[in-house]
């Protein structure tokens, strides 16, 4: 048995040693040791990043989960290919990180050959952030995308309970001589996560968030989780696209729709067992020789326009600050370590 | 020479006469037979749907683009299969429209073999709806998306000046025993055609479309297309879809960003020459043997759940009323005929 300690007046714990602490615990609520290492290092890659929505915040969780026999921490993924540039995998009742993991071969095979790849992955529980699944395919010169559904949770202005997910959508590209430009959001006006954030820190959030009890509008995070739903981002268009991520992360990979998910046959159980959908593509064979170079000019014009922020920018901050100084310890990070 | 009149009393006009005399108008500024009859008819299907922001009110702007010269309306397509799932086409400066269709047979081969197809469109010019690139996809039981970037009409929040186009997305599904489901919506708060409407029949619209001089806030549609430009929806999520539409359509394919889209060399131009990207899936391959049917069933539970109008009903409703009494006569439809 491994112990683990911080210093009591320490302020950052190095990244590493927060991805052991991670690991062990996964492992004493289930995990295999392979399955511990892929979330640990996802879970504490977002709380590096700021994240935080889906960094150890999220660990009670992954832990109850595990226990309640809800997710099977040693899942064997069965992955099968079904065409020149389809994919297949059926995560078997496991995590989703660690089934698209044991894919990565043969999505890097099957984008050599063909230049794409679709990826249809179904039973499977994704409980973290979304950009984690995208950016490592930027960084080897690919664009990606991926959406994800989730339990019920969201409900469109005139439906009478919550029929979808928060739905997020990832994309990721390469920049020549920069940093992936890596996007990941909610198609829901807010993540759960930031949701029960702000409840548990006691805060409001804006009207238009969400619905709270007998349809009506309200700024209270509790009334929005546990009697109404939150709002789809941008009114009917993000309803749209809340669907579409139902149709293709759901429908299409055989996965279930976010409201038919139903935990409650096991107690503890947080994390929706759902569907997922992963398109990888060369952008190279699109038809233009330099696409690094023709991005690398665009998000160069939009800073010169005065878009102060792109996607990524705020996270590759604060992994290159942590990589000089670790990770800066919260209360959820300190009661890790107790 | 043929002539077309219209009787002075008809309220509504015939699809299949209104389709002739859009393609002889089309042949008269420049488009090949071809070219000429697929426009006419994705047009008069826009307006006879009730998409009368892509309907014959675009006319105009079709005929004094290919006077113009800036348009190719006799393009022969060059199309490249670049991977079992991959397909290029270089419209050679002509409309998106036909380019797509000349790729249709190589798109439905390449599905039957791999299941999918992506099809990189550059050099392209596109003036109409986005739900009738997707609707024919689904009505062969595929799933479809595509997205496309226009000229520069978006300023997200905090930047200088217009630097996305509109750039919107449709998608399309089967759904079992009943029509596809077929979203198409701008990135953008609106669409030009609906802010070049409001403009010409001097309605305003609501406070958060866009922004005027000086970057402030604006009802008039004039001032937000002629000195400030169009908001994305939803925000900062919008915006980075729009992005994201930049990044797939334009820099992927080889197709110019929106920013970059100048007509002025060409008087009387107004469609941009651009990118498109269009994905195809087959859904049965993704893993669930029944998707249409499953499709069908979250239909019906958005119905009982209180969504009133799903994508399509609209079009749907109108497009069967136009079957038996014609396509409902506008001051644009009689100005055509005479």
């Amino acid at each position: 048995m491994m112990t683990f300690a911080l210093d009591p007046n320490a302020t950052h714990v190095p990244f590493d040693l927060l991805v052991l602490r991670l690991r062990s615990l996964l492992e004493e609520a289930g995990a295999s040791e392979e399955v511990a290492a892929i979330l640990a290092r996802n879970c504490a890659a977002c709380e590096r990043d700021g994240t935080f929505s889906h960094g150890v915040f999220r660990i009670p969780g992954y832990l109850s989960t595990l226990r309640s026999g809800w997710v099977d921490g040693h899942a064997q993924p069965q992955i099968a290919r079904v065409g020149a540039s389809y994919l297949r995998i059926d995560a078997m009742n496991g995590f989703a990180q660690p089934a698209l993991e044991a894919a990565c071969e043969d999505i890097r095979a099957m984008i050599g050959e063909s230049g794409a790849a679709i990826v249809a992955l179904r039973n499977s529980h994704h409980f973290s952030a979304l950009w984690p699944d995208v950016e490592p395919w930027a960084d080897a010169g690919l664009v990606a995308l991926t959406m994800v559904t989730g339990g019920p949770a969201v409900m469109p202005r005139g439906v009478a309970r919550p029929v979808f997910g928060t739905n997020p959508i990832a994309f990721a590209t390469p920049v020549e001589g920069g940093m992936p430009i890596a996007m990941d959001f909610a198609t829901s006006s807010m993540s759960q996560g930031d949701l029960r954030i702000a409840r548990d820190e006691g805060r409001r959030v804006p009207l238009g968030t969400g619905i709270g009890r007998q349809g009506r509008d309200t700024e209270d995070p509790a009334e929005i989780l546990d009697e109404g739903g939150i709002l789809p981002f941008g009114g009917h268009k993000g309803a749209l696209l809340s669907l579409m991520v139902e149709l293709l992360a759901s429908a299409l990979t055989g996965g279930p729709f976010s409201h038919e998910v139903d935990m409650s046959s096991a107690p503890g159980a947080e994390i929706p067992r759902t569907g997922q959908l992963l398109i990888v593509l060369d952008p190279q064979r699109g038809g233009n020789d330099r696409f690094g170079g023709r991005v690398a000019g665009l998000v160069q014009m939009l800073r010169d326009m005065g878009m102060a922020r792109l996607p990524g920018d705020h996270r590759y901050q604060r992994r290159a600050k942590a990589a000089a100084q670790g990770v800066p310890i919260t209360p959820a990070i300190r009661a890790l370590f107790i």
